[in-house]
């Protein structure tokens, strides 16, 4: 075996809890070493050198470099110490904190075994059970549905449907949005996500100047109390965009700062290099290099109160069912600890969904966020079906990869997405290919977390890089459009497999196949190659896209459902 | 190369910030490859597409099976996103989230690149600097020396000197410290860490029934404040046993519980299976098996600001300096958070040091503890100098491995012990050999973090495990002795390369040693085989055991200091 290759981290996603008993264990080992058999020996922590009970581990990931295996507890005692043994070519060896040994005494494991050392409640990360199911919706609210015609429209200086420039205005707002919420409702959507809809000059409304009032571009407060209403009256979840790390430079506070320098009470709620701020330098933090959006010293604690307030009264007020974080990996783990205690208190399934783009763990644990935007997946479908950088093979290794980074629950809370307001839109980059889009949808359908849908994808809207993917919306009826699948697709996402049960990935030759297990097996077949591949599956067929006498056509998927 | 040996964890001990601007990055390869190069490419999140900057990392530890790398950088955009570049037979390769490849698209580096998004304030690990160079002394008070001879004494039932049983009471106490603090400033002690004082039925008194209450066999509030008051005085710093995991039986709100049941007000401050205490059947968690010991549940807000009060109460109203956790593993990260809050905005050098005998890296962040019992030091010099498990080689292997467990931070801040009130004395398992301990003590005295002695080594105390390991002191000034090493030692950990200088481990023939760098070296070199070895270095010798004739006898240390 490739001892280099064990791992195993105490207190991480190798090791947690799911509940007041509950533990899951996983361990990593080379993934071309064959053993015969991977034990968790296991005990509780004050009888361990004289009681150990021994349970196998199972493969359940591989990502071509390394393999996972896993297994669940039920403690009696929820002190848990434990240790591995790994049995290869008859000679068993065990792993612990002193790494791997050829023998193993017991009665000095408070020394070195692994331990989860005791379950405390507060410290378990809670599911948001609605995820599960959930069928997102983004919506860049500039640009989705004019339904106010009363509005002073003066600021709107782009036609309907031509193609925006970085500063257009085309008059989309709250209103347009209560009006379509049918037409979202009869495509499956279960949960809208709203770009900042909060004042703000600017179009997209990253840059705001009063978290308490809603832009009048978009409408006003009470647009927005009914949107809330008559979502949920469908059945449909609201999420808004807490814009914390930055504000504006209109915002009051940073105004204040700029007339009074050191003597405003505001100065330190900004970074700023000197005793005044320097317009001209720029000597203060900003998000990215725009000036007009001066970071918040979130390790202040008035910015924290103020912040935490705003996050309360959405909830509390207007009865909102989640944030998503901009920038959110550019603050503090001591803001978003203190964000959450504070969202949660006021609705404990409210969503906590961090835009972070890269491996998160840290932020997943359960003090902090539930999920965050699975732009990682995203990369991995374009890897697969738009760059031709991986086979299937690659791709079930790269999603398994991507799985094992997170425990279990905050995989169920992530927020997979193809695309967004800050990326190509993936039917571009995909060359206008629509079974290409629809087998990557296929994909994050049937993952654990919750698809979003960026809004007109279902219209195959096109979009380069911002603004560019930033379009109006065409509301054309005639238009070619890809509806009954999102609608077929979002069915499926109550399927009880995909409601609660786990999730494998892998290859049956050269298709790719994912699969989702609770008393029977949801399992998806994709075909990214440019031939027809034979699928033999005696499962009930649930959907098929490019499938015709027994075979998956280029670009195709099929689900189908086995009893186990 | 081994591909799998690779390993980086963003947001961890392997890339961390020490400052507004420095941030430290490790990378582990495999121990047996050779790199030409190991590099950091980095950059600014926004522009790092553009603009790469390159570093050479150097390889700071070795463990035997892994080599880790480390590099400083000093930043001006606080916002750093990085790869690594390895050099291997003229080759080079990239390591990324996306694992080992031979190409890097930089254009892409925001999906997959590692990234230390921004350095807040919030989460930067704060530094106690006093920990750097302290000389922690243990007392279990109950057997360190009684000083108050008018207390009622009829509790007593061990005569000084006499070997204790579990529940024996040989009447030490706080005016005995007092009495002592002479004695332990000229040994060169200069922080205590006393086991609990707080009102108990028991001689260890880990079953507290009232927090604010110094036990009257121990003397009352007025003798501790006038410890306190002694102490600092003489530059000598007090810290105490945190006993928050569990109370007594007899505490007031235990006592209520199994009174009332479920209409107590304290129900829920406990973590009960039904509606009432069952004392028989102890049907409520506890520490261990010890049913005298009722946990507290520390999820519960109430406990949480019961506790917290007490936390700050010592430090506002006495002036302690720093708190021990008992049993810390098992109470929750939660917990440990709201308490760093208090306690640091009480006081901020304030030391909060775990008893956590396993690896604690999510403990040791700069949101919990500053540092730990390092029992897994105590284990490593137990292998090497008594139990004959390691070669020097082994011994720095396992130090190595040791170190990289923590940020640099928290490794300036552990506390090393050989033993405690929970072991054997170490001079006991290494069969009475002084010189071994003499060793041993050296390189906890030489490493990061402060030594802590317990009470009686100095004078080759002798004991088993528990109650043995508490004898009372023998004050008799003829028994044979290691002060004047004790008090070199201490002398010692005042020069600058130990006060803030790097570690490193390594080797020299048979001879183990431990470098302390900073702008010159201070070099321990230990024999730890039974003959004499030569070592031969130009440096000035500070410090020297068994050391004749340029030779290291059998369990010698030499000391030396070198300028670069």
């Amino acid at each position: 075996m490739v001892e280099q290759a064990i791992l195993h981290l105490q207190d991480s996603q190798y090791c947690y809890a799911t509940g007041g008993n509950a533990v899951e264990i996983m361990l990593r080992t080379g993934a071309r070493d064959a053993f015969e058999a991977v034990e968790l020996i296991y005990g509780s922590k004050y009888d361990y050198y004289l009681v150990q009970r021994r349970v196998a581990m199972n493969k359940r990931f591989s990502d071509g470099l390394y393999d996972y295996y896993t297994v669940s507890l039920t403690l009696s005692d929820v002190r848990l110490i434990y240790i591995f043994a790994l049995k290869e070519n008859g000679k068993t060896y065990y792993f612990s904190e002193d790494g791997l040994t050829e023998k193993y005494d017991f009665a000095f494991a408070y020394y070195n075994a692994f331990q989860f050392p005791y379950i405390n409640a507060a410290d378990v990360m809670q599911d948001v059970k609605w995820m599960h199911s959930a069928v997102f919706y983004e919506i860049f609210v500039e640009r989705f549905c004019r339904g106010d015609f009363v509005k002073d429209d003066a600021y709107i200086d782009l036609k309907w449907g031509e193609i925006p420039t970085p500063k257009s205005f085309a008059g989309g707002d709250l209103a347009g949005i209560v009006d379509k919420l049918d037409y979202l409702k009869d495509l499956g959507v279960s949960a809208l996500y709203l770009t900042p809809i909060f004042q703000s000059v600017s179009n997209h409304k990253y840059d705001i100047s009063d978290y308490y009032t809603v832009d009048k571009q978009f409408g006003d407060n009470r647009t927005f109390k009914r949107l809330v209403e008559e979502a949920h009256a469908r059945g449909i979840r609201v999420v808004l965009d807490a814009v914390f790390n930055h504000c504006s430079e209109h915002s009051e506070q940073f105004r204040d700062v700029v007339k009074n320098g050191k003597k405003s009470p505001y100065f330190d709620w900004f970074i700023i290099r000197g005793d005044a701020i320097d317009t001209e330098a720029g000597n203060y933090e900003c998000f990215g290099a725009c000036k007009y959006m001066p970071k918040f010293n979130t390790s202040n604690s008035d910015v924290q109160k103020f912040l935490l307030d705003v996050a309360t009264h959405w909830i509390e007020k207007y009865d909102i069912d989640g944030w998503r974080l901009d920038v959110s990996d550019e603050v503090s783990h001591d803001f978003w600890r203190a964000f959450r205690k504070s969202v949660k208190a006021a609705k404990p399934d409210c969503v906590i969904l961090g835009e972070n783009w890269h491996d998160s763990a840290p932020f997943l644990r359960g003090d902090q966020f539930d999920g965050i935007m699975n732009y990682a997946l995203t990369k991995a479908c374009l890897d697969y079906f738009v760059n031709g950088a991986f086979t299937a093979t690659d791709f079930a290794n790269k999603l398994s990869a991507l799985y094992v980074r997170n425990n279990k629950t905050a995989n169920g809370m992530m927020l997979n997405l193809l695309d967004s307001h800050d990326t190509h839109r993936f039917y571009t980059l995909a060359d206008k290919n629509a079974d290409k889009l629809a087998c990557a949808l296929a994909v994050v359908f049937m993952h654990t977390g919750a698809p979003c849908v960026y809004y007109g994808t279902e219209v195959l809207t096109e979009g380069g890089y911002d603004p560019d993917c930033r379009r109006t919306m065409d509301w054309d009826d005639g238009r070619e459009n890809i509806r009954p699948l999102l609608r077929a697709l979002a069915d499926l996402r109550r399927s009880p497999e995909i409601e609660d049960g786990a999730i494998a990935f892998g290859t049956q030759g050269e298709l790719f196949i994912l699969d989702r297990i609770r008393d029977g097996v949801l399992r998806l077949y994709v075909n990214a190659t440019d031939k027809a591949v034979a699928v033999r599956d005696e499962g009930e067929t649930l959907l098929a896209h490019n499938y015709r006498n027994g075979k998956l056509g280029s670009n195709g998927f099929l689900v189908v459902r086995r009893t186990l």
